[in-house]
């Protein structure tokens, strides 16, 4: 943490800088879609320019939370409140297409004999195919409703002025950001701790879920979503510190730039859910915001197997599918929960070491 | 190893008095058997009986295989055979009971939604309870079978002569039987070594095999079930050589005790699949002959689990089952892949403690 700089810079000012610059990619990224958006020739672009997006809304909403103090607190609660509901209408269509592609490699690879397998394929492309296409229309008027007008407006105004508090406490970063930074990363911690300890395997015969177990399931995977919204808020927090100093060395602080020749991936940053992340094992800087990344990745893989072993679930109660069809789709599903319960194990392993790393540097620093 | 024993012992003493006390077990477990066979409520002594002859058969029949150049050869090779046979025969019952057990324990755990998971249980139960009963009708025929008379009069004989090749090697334990022994933990770790490597979730992006994997699957089961037999064949010729000493602390040397007042379970050896053995986890001893037996019930694991996705995969074949059914039995084919697969990673993980314990044994010893 570059505890000299928040020392001596301004928290409003470091505050307004993020939220400037990321409101700046709001913007951008809008321009780049409606340049983009309407022809199959530069549909890539326009996905971008809509990953783009969800991520700038995502970081602002986040920042007016965890410093929610410092802010106008009816304007944050509003605009936060609308930046997530934006971002959850813009990010269906990506995710039904990534659980698509998803589901139909699992399905490739466990090779489940015979017809079975091609027609479990057939059935979950149609689903999705159609899922996905209704996705893209909702984001399409999602962008042009009157609603996503007045955010746009919103974020505009943000681009230039943030509405601080009348009350706000005012000071360096130091003192007034990094208790607000803490408080996230405490509930954070609190979440990971709660999180309920299972066995390696989910289907072991210690497991305490006998029947009913599906209801225990859908508990446990709420706690670790849970976890994954505030590991990213974490994350969020964190950058706004960055910003107020040099970042640790390869945090890569995409945070505070402005300029617009971001190629596809190099902006995903901490929330990025585009796969421009790259796995745990490519990294080979090994960093705290590093490692918080890779736990984020975790659990964004955490996410996606769940969704796609229920997706899986849901396609074999269609109507009239062939048994060998229903087969495949539950060998498909285990699957994608064994992966799922891998991701957790993974996650664990990457926090210990989170928690480890944030020891030694308290160590070393207080 | 009782180094110092294998030294003064004689190696056809030391084989004889294995294979005497084996044979004496043979036809005690028999006798036993014939007791208590025909009648519901002496069913579980029957059962016990049948367990001890097959231990009983194996033990007799790998001593032949392993300390070959030391017997008659056509005599050894005709009764080894027809022991592995018997005890394959004989175990058919066993381990149908215990799949069936396995399979509904692990549909129940599952929780499988609606109707699907209790109609799945009612097939399995149906079919597994039709080849139960097959298995012990053939047990039954086997052991009043002719060729079975042949079998037993050859052991009886056994039990109190052993038929020494004219040109066998002479002299100590240590000299004769060791290097035979060896030859045979050589075969083993040979077959160790060439195991395919495989990542730890089965379905990961990175597994080699694309379609076609069912056939790569099946190759990969029997190179893991060759292992098995061979980890067997190696700690039965690990006890002949402790009857010639005293056994390592703990080893639990039941090899060479011809009371008859065994318990259930307490008999059940290295090769025992009875369920008497008890889970890695409730082993305190940490001997070599602990860590074997350990990396052994792994292996049988392996192989429960490997024919219990089988099962599974058999029933989702049955005509004009419910797709709710057949979903089922998917996902419970996919749990038994799963464990199957933790089963290798835990040999796996005692293998390398068996061996790093090789190596330093061999380092205080020689």
């Amino acid at each position: 943490m570059p505890a000299a700089a928040l020392e001596t810079a301004d928290a409003a000012e470091v505050l307004s800088g993020c939220l400037h610059a990321w409101a700046a990619d709001f913007l951008r990224s809008l321009r780049m879609h409606e340049e983009s958006a309407g022809s199959a020739q530069t549909a890539p672009a326009a996905a971008e320019a809509v990953r783009q997006l969800r991520a700038a809304s995502r970081r602002i909403g986040s920042a007016l939370l965890t410093y929610r103090p410092l802010v106008d607190a009816a304007w944050a609660d509003e605009l936060s409140g609308e930046l997530r509901r934006l971002s959850g209408t813009l990010a269906r269509e990506y995710r039904c297409g990534a659980r698509q592609a998803r589901l139909l490699a699992a399905l490739h690879r466990l090779a489940v004999e015979g017809v079975g397998g091609d027609r479990a394929a057939a059935l979950l492309e149609r689903q999705h195919t159609l899922a996905r296409s209704r996705a893209h229309s909702a984001a399409l008027e999602t962008l042009v409703s009157s609603r996503f007008h007045a955010v746009a407006d919103a974020v505009a105004v943000l681009a230039y002025e943030v509405p601080f508090a009348a009350d706000a406490p005012r000071g360096r970063a130091g003192a007034v950001l990094v208790p607000l930074a803490e408080r996230a990363r405490e509930r954070l911690v609190g979440a990971v701790e709660a999180l309920p300890r299972t066995g390696r395997i989910p289907a072991a015969p210690t497991a305490p879920e006998g029947r009913g177990g599906h209801d225990a399931q859908s508990r446990q995977d709420a706690a670790w979503f849970e976890v994954r919204i505030l590991l990213r808020h974490h994350r969020y927090a964190q950058e706004v510190l960055y910003a107020a100093g040099a970042p640790p060395a390869g945090a890569g602080p995409d945070v505070v730039r402005t300029d617009a020749g971001r190629g596809a991936g190099s902006g995903a940053g901490p929330g990025g859910e585009g796969g421009g992340e790259g796995g745990v094992g490519t990294r080979e800087a090994d960093g705290p915001a590093q490692r918080l990344a890779a736990a984020s990745t975790a659990l964004d893989r955490h996410r996606d197997a769940v969704e796609a072993a229920e997706a899986a679930a849901t396609a074999a109660r269609t109507p009239r599918i062939a048994p060998a069809t229903a087969y495949a789709l539950g060998v498909l599903h285990a699957g994608q929960r064994q992966e799922a319960e891998a991701a957790r194990q993974e996650f664990r392993k990457l926090w210990q070491q989170v928690e480890s790393g944030k020891r030694e540097t308290a160590g070393q620093a207080l």
